[in-house]
């Protein structure tokens, strides 16, 4: 794919009940035409990833204008992108193709959600919206819907501890490295380092999920600036290229095989396999969740996962570091923000300049964003492959 | 561009109050993929342009994959694509953009808005999202806000008329005419021919606009399939190639000349003038939109565009045809389903398939569709020409 990303942006990831969506877009935005040394006038194109502003906000039909109006590339044409906790990863991909097919010279994507606000149960019923809202209501449409993701997360734990010997001490061991890497992390909405007993002594949300095997989820956005190589290295700014970008949906039948079949594409794409990847940035929605995708993506054989996190393998100085920003768990999961989110971090890695948490030797990297459910998988799942130049 | 549109599918347009959204949608998918030949299977990406769901039904996050379950391309990769009224002409856009790219072989475009339910305040509700919501919110969250959008095209309207001579009778020739098209088009929501009188006698929505001269939300769906030319051609179905799709977005200091500018661009991405264009379809969200438009696409000079409708030339009979559809005026404007069943129309005009309302000997045709308002223009234009082979 003829696509390198030459420019990041990101805001700090929390709660700021006070913020606005586009106070945090813009900055996104802001921040990464200005490390791409890059104009506004010369954005082509804005594409810009959000899962839920319309219910959250009351703003749909323009929610990539309003949200990037206090920026400089207001103005500039723009077409919002929304594929639940996958919208900005989709937005990378189109944004990519725009650039592939030689229409634009220069793409901005940008990723934002804004979930934190007084009235605490609108983000749950937003998020309960990545289901099919006509086939499974809310039984009182006056209290907040259960937490039917983590049910999800919580069944699919359950069922791989049963079949792996995975045990709630090793889940905890996954949130203790990812809130590690978080507190190294200066934008990570959870910057407290966790034990492995501070995981499991913390409150239950589902059996066997406590709370710090959760994504958060909050406020925040990120964004990157992409063109085609031959125009970065004019620019004097090779940044890192895109190897790969395949988007992958469940279908019926499907044996949950999504996020591998997806990964499969990817891997053909880029002419590599998992074996060459050097850092991973995946959808741990839930700690459990780190385990199998790291088996989807064919970083450990089928149950095996557990001894990647048990050696450390998928620490920071491991053979195959998982997540070194902290993940949705650490970092936190404002949704539409994530799958930008983990483009910056791996474009940061690979150009060196992850500060503390940085992967040594690190050329390429995977990132797996994955969003909303349809009973036999994700209704999304987008897999990058990012190298060097 | 490297881009053929080789088949179309499209639902009836009207108020079905008791239709849902994923019936339209699906169903313009299914006939898309049946007048194309082509299978689900070969699908590599359906992009949804939807402007009001989330409002509307209260399913955001996975718009596309909720409307299409009943398709036959339900479990093919999809993203959700966003844009107000020009929701699916930006479908389109980054549609005919990801096989231009080279990195699918097929993607389905669809357009689809539910806009009528018993509650008919929604519709209006949803539309007022077109504007900036924090920075004009309704006085009355209980109370439907005003009609926006036909007081900025009835101010627009009292603006040209001064200017240029147009009178009321010259609109409601328009609107006549675009109802006499409608009456020929077999899925138009307005099917009944109107003379001029009919039309000035009727209410008057914001002066000078009366009823029939304002478009009509509602509920339809459309659909094409886009494919590169050569693999057109081995299949053996040329389709009509995409020449030019340009996206323009109002910015500050514009002097409302967004239509204009995005023209000039497809005009010169399509290397031809508005002299070459044999047939159009506009975004008349009221007759007096269609005469200013038709002046920003260069068919007539400053002030001219109402010598068109007196002559008669803009009748599927005279020179330059626009909307031989009905427009959203008659054929009807279920918004995020307007911008593709422009594409719709133009590619059976071009492929001779559009029964009595057929424009003879159409070789080049070109579709524009507005969305939102930032107060300087619309949020987003996008202009598209398509040719015979």
């Amino acid at each position: 794919m003829d696509v390198s990303v030459i420019g990041t942006g990101i805001t700090r990831f929390g709660m700021f009940v006070e913020t606005r969506l586009r106070q945090l877009a813009s900055e996104a935005a802001d921040r990464a035409l200005a490390d791409a040394g890059v104009s506004a006038e010369e954005v082509g194109l804005v594409v810009f990833g959000n899962a839920a502003a319309g219910l959250l906000t009351g703003q749909e039909m323009i929610r990539a204008h309003t949200a990037l109006g206090p920026s400089r590339v207001a103005g500039r044409p723009m077409i919002s992108v929304e594929n639940a906790c996958a919208s900005s990863s989709s937005a990378f991909h189109l944004g990519a193709l725009a650039v592939a097919s030689g229409a634009y010279d220069i793409v901005l994507v940008v990723g934002a959600e804004k979930m934190t606000s007084i009235d605490r149960s609108r983000a749950a019923r937003a998020l309960a919206a990545a289901v099919d809202v006509e086939l499974e209501p809310s039984e009182d449409p006056e209290r907040p819907p259960r937490p039917v993701f983590m049910e999800i997360y919580a069944a699919e734990a359950r069922a791989y501890m049963q079949r792996t010997g995975t045990t709630a001490r090793d889940l905890a061991q996954v949130a203790a490295k990812n809130s590690r890497n978080g507190s190294l992390n200066p934008i990570a909405q959870n910057g407290t380092a966790l034990t492995v007993e501070d995981v499991l002594a913390a409150r239950t949300i589902v059996d066997p999920l406590t709370r710090p095997m959760c994504s958060s989820i909050g406020d925040g956005a990120a964004a990157v600036v992409l063109t085609r190589p031959e125009l970065a290295a004019r620019r004097g700014n090779p940044g890192v290229r895109v190897l790969a970008c395949a988007v992958g949906a469940a279908r019926a039948g499907d044996d949950g095989d999504v996020v591998a079949r997806t990964a499969r594409t990817a891997y053909e794409q880029a002419s590599l396999g998992p074996g060459d990847i050097g850092v991973c940035e995946v959808h741990d929605a839930a700690a459990s969740a780190e385990l199998v995708i790291a088996e989807e993506l064919g970083l450990a054989a089928g149950g095996e996962a557990v001894e990647l996190v048990r050696s450390g393998a998928t620490e920071i100085t491991g053979r195959i570091p998982i997540n070194p920003s902290g993940g949705l768990i650490a970092r936190g999961h404002p949704v539409g923000a994530t799958g930008a989110a983990q483009i910056v971090e791996l474009t940061d890695q690979l150009r060196g300049r992850a500060g503390n948490r940085q992967v040594a030797r690190a050329r390429i990297g995977l990132a797996e964003n994955a969003g909303g459910s349809l009973g036999n998988g994700p209704a999304a799942c987008v897999v990058t492959i990012l190298a060097t130049q």
